[in-house]
């Protein structure tokens, strides 16, 4: 008999049937003997419509405590018709609140962080029998204001609380079945990985593969839950996310190939290379509110540099506008952009204790006849920026040259 | 300055331009000085919307603790737009549901009483020049979980709060303009009055005025909070609900004339006049949960009685069912019942202090040859049962005979 938070989405929770199919699944696993603690999104396009109300009579900037007051609405009406498909199919369940649970939260409405949570109520109820349904992306924080913790909160829900009750695993529904090696839809071969690290899902995320929330992994990492990603309509085990606890001998060098096409590149050239230059170039666009994710600096010649960096596509315009002015002050050569670019990674645990990873990669581009734009490393990952169009070809290329893809089936 | 609670109805609340349109209103009187708690409902059409949902999971057999959680939502999502139609407007507002103010109540689910208001947090905000936005219908027991009061719940969250705050004056906004003499649709000389007792108001509202709900004016009648209704989108005075405390010279004998179509008749005829016959007729009924309205006992003769009663028509019947087992157990002689029928009533606490009220009604009556079947009188009412295809007539008669008609106003 286990303890297991399951959390299911906007989608898996889009309408009534979707809602009975899921009090189905709970019941199964209810009837195994489980503990089951379920956290649910609201339906989907309700947080939209809710928004889009508070829009109206805000001039399109609600307060942000009343607008939480308001969105928090969408899971509560979830969880009470989870509750009630439960009990219709005669298994006990009662519904939470992120308030009545006690999620205490900070008191950043609209992008709340979870301070606390009180278990007691959850225990007592799953004692006595009953599953547990809570309401996700909401908390109170300590003055009572309602909170809600961001958009895609709900995954964060469902860890914290499987955190706080030292549950056996948080299982994730979504509209997929799994992790893969790859996006299938660029890669058909893309296989379904039973088993992913923190760390590598973390790099896979924050990348483009779109699964699951940064902030849930990070979560889960630092408190060490198990994670399953699992498909809320399908049978099948999923994706499971853990610690690096077993290294064996099977284990890939790499994990899975993430790609993007979100980001813009910009490079001021000709920078008179003074120390601190770096600073000045970053500086303003960061105060600008503007990320930067690669950053590459070339070696200097002539006394000049050539400095280089990647920012989200909605924020190429604004980031080349500062850039210009820096340019000017700087007594730079020219600054110039380009939109069509792509990132493609490499990520794995196993390129640890392998060494040539990276050039097996430039390798196989190569072969392809791709120019890679910039490089950047850490510990787990290799990405480079190449020319947009390339993109699929060279995420197939990876894909093969790591022997990620699936083995072709009889009759393929 | 006075402090005035203020409570406005799902159709005044029904669009966000009508949310808007309360905002100016309460902004208004924020001008002019006065603090404010305003009191609102779900949006005209959202407590359907959710019930139906409910529903649909539910086999039609909603779970009373989760039918609170969900339903609850509709003010939660209304209070958040008027707050922040507030403050958009300039006008410091804050939000609160039952739950946060803290409206503690028993835990009868979808009909749950008011216990307790703790009122320091809108004192806080009031003191502090916010406007406190309240969700009406709902609260919380002492263990946390969500409460509603049942249909029309949000009059009585306004009163409640009034008596807790003693405010001045606890204004209910609707779609009239204040309580009339009678229906004008019925009477167009009908009258607004400008004042009425509580007492009247409860006789009125009882008998088909559904200008408030019975509950919110007992409890103002009880906490003595001087109720006011106006409607919500026209200037006015509206119609003043108080204790009677100043009887002046020109008080009419009898404020309004009530009626309703709702009811049906029973009679069950040549009953063994025995001691407790009343309670072996009526004690079936009851138990099979039908409310009895009018009784009446015939006179004797020849050891047998006629008894009479009312019921509403929805139970009429049931009511036949239980009357026709009951009639074979005593031996009676027969049951019949008539759905045709109307009950017609004065009200006034006028007729406290003048003998003859009763037959200058049955005079009027007379005088248009409508033949009275059943009398029923109180302190302050005179009610009749008649044939219902004399409803208007009756009423447009008594409104003349009491003196209640609008002169006529020049170049009527």
């Amino acid at each position: 008999m286990a303890l297991i938070v399951q959390k299911f989405g906007g989608t898996s929770v889009g309408t009534v049937e979707r809602i009975q199919q899921v009090a189905e699944k709970v019941k199964k696993f209810r009837e195994n003997g489980d503990d089951i603690v379920v956290v649910v999104s609201a339906m989907s396009g309700e947080t939209n419509r809710l928004i889009d109300l508070a829009k109206q009579v805000s001039d399109d900037q609600p307060v942000p405590r009343e607008l939480d007051v308001m969105v928090s609405t969408g899971e509560q009406v979830t969880i009470a018709l989870l509750a009630m498909a439960l009990i219709k199919r005669g298994v006990p369940a009662v519904s939470y609140t992120g308030n009545q649970v006690r999620i205490l939260t900070d008191s950043a409405h609209n992008k709340a962080r979870i301070l606390q949570i009180d278990d007691q109520k959850l225990r007592n109820d799953l004692k006595a029998g009953r599953v547990v349904v809570v309401a996700g992306f909401q908390g109170v924080d300590e003055h009572g204001n309602i909170t809600t913790l961001g958009r895609g909160g709900s995954d964060t829900t469902g860890v914290a609380l499987a955190a706080a009750l030292k549950a056996d695993e948080c299982q994730i529904y979504t509209d997929v079945d799994g992790v893969y090696t790859t996006d299938p839809r660029v890669v058909p071969q893309a296989q379904r990985l039973e088993k992913i690290t923190f760390e590598e899902m973390l790099e896979m995320a924050s990348l483009g593969s779109k699964v699951l929330q940064i902030r849930s992994v990070e979560f889960a990492g630092k408190y060490n839950v198990p994670l399953r990603v699992l498909h809320s309509f399908q049978e099948g085990p999923g994706t499971l996310i853990t610690l690096d606890e077993e290294e064996t001998m099977e284990q890939p060098i790499i994990s899975g190939i993430a790609f993007n096409r979100d980001e813009a590149k910009l490079t001021i050239r000709g920078v008179p290379d003074i120390p601190g230059v770096a600073f000045k170039i970053l500086g303003p666009i960061s105060a600008a509110n503007i990320e930067v994710d690669m950053i590459v600096q070339n070696v200097s010649h002539d006394n000049t540099t050539d400095f280089t960096f990647t920012v989200h596509r909605n924020d190429y315009q604004a980031a080349q506008q500062v850039l210009e002015n820096t340019s000017r002050e700087l007594g730079a050569r020219e600054v110039v952009g380009d939109t069509k670019i792509a990132k493609v990674s490499i990520v794995g645990v196993g390129m640890r204790s392998h060494a040539g990873v990276a050039s097996r990669m430039f390798e196989a581009l190569a072969k392809e006849n791709i120019n890679i734009q910039m490089i950047s490393t850490s510990e787990i990952k290799v990405s480079v920026v190449i020319e947009e169009k390339y993109l699929e070809l060279a995420v197939r290329a990876l894909h093969t040259a790591f022997e990620l893809d699936a083995p072709a089936r009889q009759g393929d």
